[in-house]
């Protein structure tokens, strides 16, 4: 796979860029950062892939927020973030990769300081350094007792049968990111969703911070779910491809088909997880990234 | 450093279990998993100890669950968690380590996964592989700016001028550990402190899963603090004189001085930073490790 050369060298940049001091440009926030290791990877990965494909187009993070435009036509399309998990590079923390997606064809993620290098076709398996990958045999099986969460009062009146059909996901390790929310509601809700899955209850919630990874670790079994609301196309591009080969599925929030472009996804190494999760989690409005979405 | 050798040999231990079918038990719900792996490699840590030094005391995490005393005398005592991050270590989550602290003399702890030995004795430094590591240059900085946060009413009255003492900690990365409390006003103040310290706001919050990895990764400057109410004194045996000599701070979470019986602490890269998580977060009861606590 040509790209993975690419990008190996790409990850050499980043990987010496960890060693030196790094210049940060704040955004528009803190939390929102960016540095010029992003812009130089990003980059790197644009022009080697035009040397080969020059027709081809092209949505990367640095470039949509330098004013390109990100909106996926039916031409061949490169959907790249070279550094997922900035917040994480700028203080070192081990959960930084590179992503590249050929929508919705392939997928690769570089994990930078785990040196680990993920790869899927559709149609042809997933890998991690050459090796198969396959997601954890948690399945969520049908609950036989009635599940405890946060339940509105309507639910108390429902017969208990009901619950015995609600997925069984207690054996599961989650993740997702707590970002701070400028909007309170948002925040709340953010927060009001850890708390149900939390409160299901679950083996434990984990926040590593690089979202590419993230949907690495449930294709590899590491992890058994995986939602956001508020992430972008070149943060899930390249593990969506990975995900569904290693046996996961990747849903929307809401239950219904994935939408690379709707800044929300599920992945779980079963439809049933997937589901279970859905159903607890309370939306809110992200926007989409070929909407000019905040 | 003796026991670093036999700490490597209970490594490969649980590295050759990480290949293997995990056979779970559980102790009292999902969350508080045991192996037998924990077990074994609990054993083979304090048997080689003993053979060396046949008068000193224990306190390991395993005898203490099997009904073994967790007091802190004057006798020379070795306090073991065979895997920290025992539910990582099931679904195998790539933060394991394997911690020992000789209170409070010395500390080591093996990051599995990462293959990382961090060890330290007091006055002499702290190290990662046989590398010097330090804390960030994170300071917290007293704050130029009023210092948006979850402010009572109250607090909207006074002079913004008395935020100008407020340690700005917004560029700081903060750990801490979610985990399912029985109790739902624990639950609801373990909430209400993630939400106040992403308010304050800082570059982001990660929850790895292993609380003396989390220790290590505030000593090697690849976070600026962690937090943690609940937690054991094998938790923090090893990574506590880690930090300290990386250059950090531990504290209680009231402020006060650290207890290594007390299941609280701070860990920062410096005494304001830790004093403004202090600030910023409300205490629940969880018991003491020498009192038979929850």
């Amino acid at each position: 796979m040509q790209p993975a050369v690419k990008l190996a060298c790409s990850c050499q940049v980043i990987r010496e860029a960890l060693q030196k001091d790094i210049n940060v440009m704040e955004k528009s926030s803190p939390v929102d950062l960016v540095t010029e290791t992003d812009q130089r990877v990003e980059q790197l990965i644009i022009s080697s892939i035009k040397e080969k494909f020059p027709t081809h187009s092209f949505i990367g993070e640095e470039s949509v927020a330098a004013g390109a435009p990100s909106v996926l036509t039916d031409n061949p399309t490169w959907i790249i973030d070279p550094i997922d998990g900035t917040t994480n590079f700028v203080h070192r923390f081990p959960f930084v990769s590179v992503s590249v997606g050929f929508a919705i064809e392939f997928g690769i993620v570089y994990s930078c300081a785990e040196d680990k290098m993920y790869t899927a076709r559709r149609g042809g398996g997933a890998f991690c350094n050459g090796e198969p990958i396959n997601v954890s045999q948690q399945e969520g099986g049908a609950s036989t007792t009635p599940v405890p969460s946060e339940r509105t009062l309507a639910d108390s009146f429902l017969p208990s049968l009901l619950y015995f059909s609600i997925p069984d996901i207690s054996q599961s390790l989650v993740l997702t990111e707590m970002g701070f929310k400028k909007n309170p509601e948002h925040f709340k809700t953010m927060l009001r969703n850890i708390n149900a899955i939390l409160t299901i209850p679950v083996h434990g919630i984990r926040c590593p911070g690089s979202a590419a990874v993230n949907m690495c670790l449930v294709a590899c079994g590491s992890a058994d779910a995986y939602y956001h609301m508020g992430i972008h196309c070149w943060d899930m591009a390249g593990g969506a491809v990975i995900a569904t080969e290693a046996g996961g599925v990747v849903m929307d929030v809401s239950g219904g088909p994935f939408d690379l472009m709707s800044r929300r996804l599920i992945v779980a190494s079963s439809r049933k997880i997937a589901e279970r999760i859905s159903k607890e989690i309370k939306e809110f409005e992200v926007g989409r990234d070929d909407a000019g979405g905040q």
